[in-house]
């Protein structure tokens, strides 16, 4: 394995809402999106989900508890069996590194549009 | 929990290799530290450990492969029992973001004059 540069690798594709896998380790995978617009409201059952910030303004609702604002160099864990929905605003991207377990399916149970079955590992 | 602000964080302290946690999710542990010089030469017999770099150039020296540079922005994941030395230019600082299991120590089995028992949470 070499060093992986986390810019270089978000500029290796434009699509929104397809987390690529960039890392693996103890289980859990190391992944990048960008990210426009409303995802689909879901949660893990058992899985906890960090997201980091690189560039751009991510907010994530909650049907629980007041939205969370996260600004480039921000991170927040999304603690298992919560609702919630990633967002930013109408016609912003933001691109955000995920770390969640390599068996996480980022719609959760739902299954929408967006579900894609398989992370491209990039 | 808050959105966390990592650069906040780093601000919050200024000892060199002293890991400070600061979020927690499937069991492994987001760490900050400063580093400064030469760490020891230690592995993690059971535990994969990734480097993100904030700040800085990190080294991380092996004693059966070629030293990994990273700059900010570049992340490198140790394998579990693989020995390494992570280490700065002599006089220079670098940040950076560990990811590792709980239970990980950050000298592995060796006991060294830089081994911390507990990892103090800001």
């Amino acid at each position: 394995m070499a060093a992986i540069n986390v810019l270089e690798k978000f500029n290796r594709f434009d699509d929104h809402w397809t987390p690529k896998l960039i890392a693996e380790l103890n289980g859990q995978a190391v992944k990048l999106a960008k990210v426009s617009g409303e995802f689909v409201w879901h949660d893990h059952a058992a899985e906890d989900e960090l997201f980091l910030v690189f560039r751009g303004t991510l907010f994530i609702d909650f049907k629980d508890r007041p939205t969370i604002t996260l600004q480039t160099g921000e991170l927040y864990v999304v603690p298992r069996g919560v609702q919630h929905r990633p967002r930013t605003n109408p016609g912003e991207e933001a691109w955000v590194m995920l770390l969640e377990p390599m068996t996480t399916a980022h719609t959760g149970a739902v299954r929408h549009a967006l579900t894609q079955d398989a992370c491209e590992r990039i």
